[in-house]
């Protein structure tokens, strides 16, 4: 006998086949059982294409008829670009919902479900409502903050450095680690670093994924000066759009000289502590960039730490000690007192990858804000 | 149907429960099984009591006749304490005996099974091996080594810092590991840190576990130049023995002050990096002291790491952020130039503690040597 946990489990599988996919829409899985019987199976696969309830109930057909619908979000209920899905539900004549849980934004939240309940449908909300959350979390952030979900990963030695004193980090982890960066890199709109990291290595930030064809974030480079070289090899590779991140007090010729490069310059304000990241990532996310995934020195990294801006992290740490006062620390700009001022947060996970491991944390305060 | 293993494991897991309780031997399992009946067990409990086979050859009696012995060390070939074990094995009449592994000590390895195999006694060596050298890793090292085995534990944010630039770490972690890390203490016969820590905190360094009645490791305080206050808590508590490690060089009146508070003065002579810690570590050898638990700061943590002597690796992890180019780091002394040099280490195993996370890890070349 399977219970409503299991075919929301299902649910959720089917949804997350499409991860990083689906952007700037949620994944959502659907499974419609009768008698038992899976009648109906359903996943929205790209933004633009059916919702995943549509692809069940066509699957199904009349057996949707006093079926249950397990759906991870609530059904739609507003007219897009597909007719709001909550319609669907009730013409199908389904005699049960479940859902695991609401729709993110505050303004549509419980809309789709009145609907349903109102046509005199009982609906159950909340099964494997944190795994579902989870899994959009990106999603849920960018409905709530307007902004896009903030990766920082870093790679560090087991006495917690990111480079020798002379700069030298090649490499801290190994192999596997440095594929699941890719993978990481693959899966989010668009990567951050600062211009040190280009003057210093001059990389070219595409994924090298053998199994993918090439479908690259956009390379996000923070240059308050505009200090990047006309010729640095993300200027060069069409590979990738990028966008230079600079001051608005910088020589507008500056900016069009990088620009006739094919990059787009974004220029914001400036704080206390340098570019303004909140008006940045709120540009960035107009512009239709979902998540970073911030792979900053620890300047970059501490920017963001101190506007509290990043939303999740992934800490590699590398089987290694190379000790020193001047090595290089993930997060160099920012410097509490005492214990009781550090930034908390919440392992979510360790894995062991390869030789190394991978720590996945969130900020402990709502690990989606 | 057992195996071979099955009974090797549960004569592991005798061994096992006199893990600490056996200094300066090592802990041993046996098992004596008859036709896949279990008829003796046994272990060694302590230094000075019978051997584990002496149990198991009690308890089976006449059984034994016949019986395969499974034990996790080599019999011993030696008149000690007790008669060898090798001899006890052979007048029992066993028709087989299986040994986990040969005897550490290179001069006497294979002597009591070669005793056993002459007496016509089938022998098989190396089921569970490996396990069964971790289980005496700290006895292994003694006896190759000649020298106490040395931990190296301290405890971190998830960006590598160990205290504030203040030099603030109460407390980086939870209450969890901390209590393990007083399990750990009560494993050693002594914990050393650094002049440093007394003057900053003046700790008692003892144990505290409640269930256990108060056995303190003995307490090491490195001091090369002898600035301990003479009314510092580890010369006036008396629960455990406080030995303080300084410079040869050091005013012999100095040394007599803090002798007289009950302390042993131990005066080593110097070497380019400070105190010489192979020459420390060789007389605490001498004086009984077989495995240490090193709590230092940065520099202390440095030395030993410099000076190859760190035989394993216990890294708390806390789910905090502090930053900061000027936040204490675990190994401060040394600094290598490019990754290459790095100190290579193999993750063992990682474990969530409470909030945090322990890893243990050994140095990469040779776990024991």
């Amino acid at each position: 006998m399977k219970t409503d946990q299991d075919y929301m489990q299902l649910a959720l599988q089917l949804a997350a086949t499409a991860k990083g996919n689906t952007t700037p829409n949620p994944v959502v899985g659907a499974v419609l059982v009768k008698n038992g019987v899976i009648v109906g199976t359903g996943l929205h696969r790209k933004a633009g294409e059916p919702h995943a309830e549509v692809h069940a109930f066509n699957m199904a057909g009349e057996h949707a008829n006093g079926a249950t619908l397990y759906v991870t979000l609530e059904p739609c209920s507003h007219y897009g670009k597909t007719p709001p899905c909550a319609k669907l539900v009730i013409e199908s004549k389904v005699s049960r919902v479940v859902v695991a849980t609401t729709d993110p934004n505050p303004s549509v939240a419980g809309r789709g479900i009145r609907m349903i309940e109102d046509a005199g449908i009982e609906v159950e909300v909340g099964i494997l409502e944190k795994e579902a959350r989870k899994l959009n979390e990106r999603f849920i952030h960018n409905m709530l903050a307007s902004r896009p979900f903030v990766i920082s990963k870093f790679a560090m030695t087991a006495d917690g450095k990111i480079a020798t004193h002379t700069g030298h980090s090649k490499w801290i982890t190994g192999e596997e680690a440095r594929h699941q960066v890719h993978e990481l890199r693959d899966e989010v709109d668009a990567i951050l670093v600062g211009v040190g990291t280009v003057l210093a290595d001059n990389p070219s930030l595409t994924t090298r994924l053998p199994e993918r064809e090439g479908k690259n974030p956009i390379r996000i480079i923070l240059d308050s000066n505009l200090r990047i070289p006309l010729n640095s090899t993300v200027l060069q590779t069409e590979e990738a759009k990028t966008i230079i991140v600079t001051s608005s007090e910088v020589d507008a010729s500056k900016m069009e000289a990088v620009e006739e490069k094919g990059a787009t310059v974004l220029a914001v304000s400036k704080n206390e502590h340098g570019l303004n990241l909140d008006e940045m990532l709120s540009r960035l996310y107009e512009m239709g960039i979902t998540d970073i995934l911030v792979e900053g020195g620890g300047e970059i990294n501490a920017s963001f730490l101190r506007a509290g801006l990043i939303n999740k992290f992934f800490i590699y740490i590398a089987p290694k000690i190379i000790g020193g006062k001047n090595s290089k620390t993930p997060f160099t700009g920012v410097d509490v007192d005492t214990m009781d001022d550090a930034l908390q947060l919440e392992f979510d996970d360790v894995e062991k990858v390869g030789e190394d491991l991978c720590i996945v944390a969130y900020p402990k305060q709502g690990e989606i804000k």
